[in-house]
């Protein structure tokens, strides 16, 4: 399934769509009363424009936020009654398509925030920097009436961007352990040690009855298990598909989509990867050996890392940089292309150039064309 | 027309075919006398089976090579007559469809001249390690008869590797400016300095006008620019497609196959890759300064690298380690992904997990399955 | 005062002397039974040697341990009742000078471990591997007897190590926040935010009133901040005497000791550094900046590290991998080479290779000489 | 000898010292006209001061340069016939204590130039930069006069930076081998094959016989031994004092000085390295295995770097990026600290934070003091 969606993306790497926007979602960090501003004069804007055909949602903490002023928005604009709507994190997990597209005003943060909050279908996302350009802030702020109304008229272009699918497996005590501490679920019925490689390779594996799923996260630049508090390194076990790569000693592993390259993966050591390559970015966070480099994988691959039962302490996993929890010795995530992709509205005029303008910004390269553009 | 086969090669990536073999290529570097006895071992066997159906073909100088001692192999085997043939470069640049299959017998640098005689269409290629096992010598010579009769027999499994196409464009001196000597070609009819930049990608940019080409290579592992003998370090314009990405200055820059990651590309620093990867990877060679790191591409963008015409020195152009080529300033290679790719031969049982194997023998991983495999 | 002994270390970095041992102090990890029964051999060797001599002191948890079973070793040898003693942590912090040699057997984290008793003045420490030599553990333990024969009658060859101070400073309240929350502390007694460069580099700088002392720790590898259980990044300020060298986005930093090179500094990407240098290893865990290498810096500088007021976070700091601690928004610590080095027993016959094979175990390297020195 | 100037120069890293100048030796390079001006303004205002004191050396091509225009500076300042001087190359080499101080005027390149006419004793250094300020060039142009006056009445401040001593050594052929061709040369008179190894630190070593001198250079920056023209990689034996340290297969190896930890060191992965240390850098370049990193040696250690007998190809040696010579299978370099270090005039108020100055302006540093500093 996550093949057909993948050969699917590929081809449509780049579509080019006329969306027909009724909906209009509109996210900023609520924390910041600058940013409620801009959210606000966002949605005065939408709500005013001719026909009177948007219904635009901002997040439900708006609603009494006397920054936001709502009653202020329909008091000047009576025509806005029942199309100043609010938006809640279950209506975008349940109800996704209610949405044509999102407006994201912010940083990259806010950008990754999208993609929690969707965590199956995306609409089209289109991103406002507030402050300089990111990888995945692509407009100006200043220019988002002119971008918005060329958008709606002439439609967008769209980039579909991998993301990953990753569960939480937990070691599950065997018949006999039950209600057993976690240190026994160490050993199995006959009082043997388990061997997380037996159990997801071996040739009796069978991890519906060893392993439980414990939540799955969709994510748009990486999963990270790391040794969290512990001063002392982790020990990970590595595989794809039904083969065993190693066993690293690390602060930690960084598995990271093409876009999450810019991200953790960098500081991590790892290659830049352009956001069209369907690859899997496996990196490791100070490897206590010399023999691990970064490896590049391909995206019809699905991996699992794990904590072996015999590691002296537990490993931590991040989603994104979220929900941290900790794996405990024979627990493991395993992470797969997902059904999911998350789609993002490129610059009209420049979008092939995008990706390496975003790289040269970020390394400060000295392309002489590059500073012919940023001089318009 | 490179996209196309390279949709039909990832579609492919790993085909089973049957391939009805009647004329067999055998390659072994003939300047080693023990190589030359293996030569003649695979030959004297193949043309004594069965059916006689087998022509032979080994390398022309090994038509009088005593260690070969050709008389005597139809001399034990009066039927080998007419079946015992010779190739030469020419008949592999010009006819290579006349072989069904191509056996490689040596270490990796056997491959790769597989790969170097075989410009365009290359038959598939089964490589049997002399030595210790490579990433493209899958197969031990110890067990050949047993792995060809099953080749013949039960057809193979064949793994498209992507290769390169790289041509070298050399800059021509503009009308007014024949005959001088090439500093002067870095001046155009005007006098005006000439711009590499401008030239490939200005708004006037007709580069059909201002360079040539000057030789195409088919590669598998890599082409590098460097300093060559020069001292001091080189500067190297990168383009993809219609962008300038950078001006490197460095010892030189690496563009690797996903094949060539394990070679010169890792000694750069750049990263392993799996070659179903549809990518290029691009690396500088000891960077002097702190903004360049390792880049992964779509095999899809045709990349330019040269000199600037204001360049103090020029840089060295190699294509697989061979064929080394002075580039002056405004000089360029392009590279993209060739039409032709290599058919490797995979192994029978153990195609998937292949790649791993053989990184986890490159980097000594700590692999617990894999010893188990090894000691088989 | 660290100057003069630095430079006394310097020109006595390989001591050889004769030590008139009467008191030896033996170091097993006692957690481990196979370790007990390596001290038990030890002990009992000694205080059966003629002229009944040596007094010989255990960790004070075997005093009743069965393994070691010291009503046994009396019975079988009167004469060592008063000799067999008892150390405990309290007696190596205050009298150091009890001790006229070390014996520790294990691994190199035992080493680490005598480091961490004695903090203050350390007696020459010979160590025994228990598994493979290490960097630290230069002796094979089989070879017990003759080593400390040998080194009794002949004496030994000492190399000091530099050990590092490390001072955790704790920001303090201003005057008139008494009593407040630390949240509170980041702003002064004018309601203005506080600035820990000004603080400790300012004009008016004056770390007594604004900061105070909490601990101090003697190690031997390294001093880590990092950002412990926090997903995101630390940002850390990073000073050298009186200049503030950068602020560090990144997943921590490591300041290592010569003899630390080999340990987190070289997973943090740092080089390996000869024990005979003089310097502080200053290196970043996963910078997320391409703008940091690892530093090496003059042993004669105190670095100071720490968290600035204004950060999201605190971090936190650890030593030798233990000890760790919050470091909230205005903490730092400092570190200087320490007045008391570790004095390490070298080999008696490799003592100038003696690193060179360290390295040369550890990296796998392919020298000859080596392969022939461990035939023997 | 290298060790007592060694422990003298630690001691006085830093020299204060009142120069009685009368002899001012200023260097440009004379290629640019720009340089000639610059120069020409400097040496008529030493000439044109009270007192008549100075005699100002000039390079002997300015003589007849007509931008430099001797006659013209005659003719507008008598007094100056006499003072007016022109070195050559052989007086430096051979009389560099006529000169009491040395001007550079250029960038880094111009003062490496000023080591390598300098090859023994050298008159302390001081530096305008022409361009921005760099790791060597530590005053502004624009200030000479103001920092000259100040200099000659007040006095200056030297660092004294390590340089190394570096010789070449090449293989002689043995008793019976003479006036073979070399590939002979690697064979010993009773047709055995030569072993470096063996020559250099085996049993019998002795290279006197087997070795003879063949150029020596006296470098601030690195010795680098590369592959040159080769395309393929080469294989460069380490030795340090009587150890034989591994066998490097890379692209080279970079031996390099504090001061040029920041050149093709840092390029090559090398750690930054403050000038001050006592030490030996060595990195290799592209190394072809995953087990070799930079390596921190003391500057006591002899080093020698040589290409085994049985090597493919030779290497090539380079000597501050210059003075670049074939090294041939039995060919070694010897590289020590070398008696002649290089005095180094530093900036009179910020002499400590001088380093770090450098580093950050290189390293695009954040840091708010230098931020300052700069403004100024």
């Amino acid at each position: 399934m996550a093949l057909n969606i993948r050969e699917l993306s590929k081809k449509l790497a780049h579509i080019r769509m006329k969306v027909e926007v009724r909906n209009v979602f509109v996210l900023c960090k609520a924390h910041e009363p600058g940013l409620v501003e801009n959210t606000k004069e966002v949605a005065e804007w939408l709500l005013g424009l001719d026909g009177r055909r948007y219904n635009v949602y901002v997040e439900e903490t708006l609603q009494n936020d006397p920054s936001f002023d709502a009653a202020g928005i329909l008091s000047r604009n009576p025509s806005a009654a029942g199309r100043l709507r609010y938006w809640t994190n279950a209506l975008c997990a349940e109800r996704p398509m209610t949405f044509d597209i999102v407006l994201a005003l912010g940083g990259d943060g806010t950008v990754l925030y999208v993609s929690y909050l969707f965590q199956r279908i995306v609409p089209p996302v289109l991103c406002f920097a507030l402050g300089s350009l990111g990888f995945l802030t692509k407009f100006d702020f200043a220019t988002h009436r002119a971008i918005l109304t060329r958008a709606f008229s002439d439609g967008i272009t769209v980039a579909l961007r991998l993301r990953f699918e990753a569960t939480v497996m937990r070691s599950q005590p065997r018949a006999e352990g039950k209600g057993k501490l976690w240190k026994d679920g160490c050993r199995d019925a006959r009082g043997r040690e388990r061997d997380l490689i037996e159990e997801l390779i071996g040739e009796e594996s069978d991890d519906h009855h060893t392993h439980a799923p414990d939540g799955t996260h969709n994510i748009l630049n990486e999963v990270v298990l790391d040794r969290g508090p512990n001063p002392t390194m982790s020990t990970i076990e590595v595989f794809g598909d039904n083969e065993h790569f190693t066993t690293v000693q690390a602060d930690g592993i960084c598995i990271a989509t093409p876009t999450g390259s810019t991200a953790y993966n960098l500081a991590a050591g790892g290659s830049l990867c352009h956001p069209d390559n369907p690859v899997i970015l496996l990196t490791a966070i100070c490897a206590h050996t010399l023999s691990f480099r970064p490896i590049i994988l391909p995206d019809t691959i699905v991996m699992r890392v794990g904590v072996p039962y015999d590691a002296r302490t537990g490993s931590w996993a991040s989603f994104d940089g979220r929900d941290r929890v900790e794996l405990r010795p024979g627990d493991y995530v395993t992470i797969s292309a997902s059904r999911f992709p998350f789609p993002s509205v490129l610059p009209m005029d420049r979008k092939n150039e995008d990706w390496i303008d975003s790289i040269s910004r970020t390394l400060n390269w000295n392309s002489r064309q590059r500073q012919k553009a940023f001089k318009k």
